[in-house]
C-alpha cells in the first residue's frame, strides 16, 4: 500500500521551485497580515512559512539567527538597548539575550498571530521571548522607528521579503528613521535578500544606508532554505566598524555558526558581490 | 492558450528537491557510464546534469570552477604541470590556463562523451580544452594517478557526486596514489559536498587526507545549484599552507567569485562545520 506524498513547494522566483516532503500540516491561519503555516518537514523539522516563503526551519534557523545578531553585537562595545524590528518568531531575541551586556530587547512585530504560533510550535526558536530582559511590542515597525528617537545601540531589521507588510522596511525614509532612533553611537543590520537573485535590491539598499551612515558594509552567510543559499546582511553604523572590532576581545558564547575567527571573514565578498555594492 | 511547462527536479536528498523551469531538452545520451543530459533552463541558462544530479550550469558555473582552481593555484608558489581528475566540461582547465605559470593542464576523464557534449553544447566552459597548454586524456583517474609517480604540481580533484563512476575517487588509496603522483611539494584539492548535507563524508575525507598529507586544509564556497548551496573543499598538500600565502603577491586574474582577499576568507569556518572535522 502506498502512502500518500505531501510536498511543500516555494516558488524562489517564476523559474525556480524549493521543494521538501512534509508530514504534516501543523498549522495554518490567514492572519491579519499575511497567510502563515506551520509545517512539519521530513528535511528540516518544523518550518514556518509565511505568505508561501520559508522564514526558518529548526535545523538551519541557527544560521540566519546568529548571523543576523552576533556580527552588530559583537561590533558594538556595550549594546545595552536592543530593538528587533520583525522577527516574531523569537529567534533574534534569543541571540540577543546570550549577550550579558544587554538590559534590553525589545521585539517590534506587526502580526501578534506569528508570536503565537511560534510560541506554540516553535519552541525551541520564541524560547526567550518570556525572559524578563525580553519586551513584546505589538505595532508597525515604521511607526516605531520613527517615533522614537535616540533610543538604541542596536537595531535589527528581520523582515520579510520585501512584498506585503515588509516593503516599507525597504525605503530610504526607513532608514533615516532608523538612524534617528538610534543613539549617537549606534548601529544597525538588515537582512538584504540574496546576491545571487536580488542584486537590484541589494544595491540600492547598500546606497541608501550609505547616503545616512558614516559606516556601510556588507557580509554574507549560507543559510540553506532560502533561495540560493547565499544571504546578505547590509549594516549601517554611526561610529563602530565591524572591520575595526578586536576580534582576540570577542566573549565566547553559545552558537553553531559565529565565532570570532569567522567575524571579519563574513565581510570579504566574492568579486561579483563587490561589483553589486561597487 | 497555456504553453506546457516542463520542470526539471533533482532530488537533492530523498526529502528535499530542486526543481527549476526547462525550455528544451538540447541532448541527451545514456553513456558507457552514466546518464548525461543538456537542458535549457530558464533561470540558469544550459545545465549539465549526470546521473540526475546538476553538475554545472552557465549562470553559475564560474563559482565552482573558480573555487576549485584558484585556491591551489595561488597556493602553490609555481604550479607549471597540473592535473584535473574528471571534470570532462572543461571549465577547470579553463580557470587553470589563466595563470601564465601552468605549461601542461591536463583533462584525464573518464568518459569521453561528457567532454563531447560539453564542446558542443557549452562552449563558455569547454572553451580551453583545445588550448595548446591542454591536453585531454581518456581514462580512469584512479588508474591514471596510481600508474604516475612525482608528476604533478597540482592535482585537482572535480568528481561527481560519490556514486556511480567517482566511487573510488573519495577513497583512502586514491588519496595515497595522489600523494604519490604529487612532485615533492605538490598539492590537491578535492570537491567534498555540501557540509549541510554530507558531514559523515566530509569527516572521512578530511581524517583520511590527513592521515596522508602533512597539511590539510577545508576550505567554502557558495554555488547555488548545488545542494544547500553551501559546499566543500579538501586541501592536502605536501609542503605549502594556503594559510600563510602573502596574498598581496596574488597577480590579478580575471574571475567573479575568486579575489586575493577572499583567499583566506574561504578557509574562516563556521562552527558547525570546524565541528565536523575536529
Amino acid at each position: 500500500m502506498a502512502e500518500m506524498e505531501l510536498w511543500f513547494t516555494e516558488q524562489q522566483t517564476p523559474d525556480l521551485g524549493f521543494t521538501c516532503k512534509i508530514t504534516k500540516t501543523i498549522y495554518t491561519a490567514k492572519t491579519q497580515y499575511q497567510d502563515l503555516a506551520i509545517l512539519e518537514t521530513k528535511q528540516f523539522g518544523r518550518m514556518l512559512v509565511l505568505d508561501g516563503a520559508v522564514q526558518t526551519t529548526i535545523a538551519d534557523e541557527f544560521c540566519y539567527h546568529e548571523l543576523i545578531s552576533h556580527v552588530p553585537l559583537f561590533t558594538h562595545p556595550n549594546p545595552k538597548k536592543v530593538a528587533v524590528i520583525g522577527g516574531g518568531d523569537g529567534g533574534v531575541i534569543r541571540e540577543i539575550l546570550k549577550h550579558d551586556e544587554v538590559e534590553k530587547a525589545y521585539l517590534i512585530e506587526i502580526d501578534r498571530e506569528v508570536i503565537e504560533a511560534s510560541k506554540k510550535y516553535l519552541p525551541e526558536i520564541s524560547c526567550a521571548l518570556d525572559d524578563e530582559r525580553a519586551e513584546v511590542i505589538i505595532t508597525d515597525g515604521i511607526k516605531f522607528v520613527s517615533e522614537n528617537k535616540n533610543m538604541f545601540d542596536v537595531i535589527i531589521v528581520d523582515s520579510t521579503d520585501p512584498v506585503g507588510p515588509a516593503v516599507g522596511l525597504f525605503q530610504d525614509s526607513f532608514y533615516k528613521a532608523v538612524f534617528e532612533c538610534l543613539k549617537e553611537d549606534g548601529l544597525f543590520v538588515a537582512q538584504t535578500e540574496s546576491p545571487f537573485y536580488d542584486q537590484e535590491l541589494i544595491k540600492n539598499v547598500f546606497h541608501a544606508v550609505k547616503s545616512i551612515f558614516p559606516i556601510t558594509r556588507l557580509y554574507l552567510g549560507f543559510i540553506p532554505t532560502y533561495p540560493s543559499g547565499l544571504w546578505s546582511f547590509t549594516l549601517g553604523s554611526k561610529k563602530y566598524d565591524p572591520l575595526e572590532v578586536d576580534i582576540s576581545k570577542i566573549k565566547r558564547i553559545d552558537t553553531k555558526y559565529y565565532n570570532p575567527e569567522l567575524h571579519k571573514a563574513l565581510f570579504a565578498l566574492p568579486t561579483f558581490v563587490q561589483e553589486i555594492i561597487k
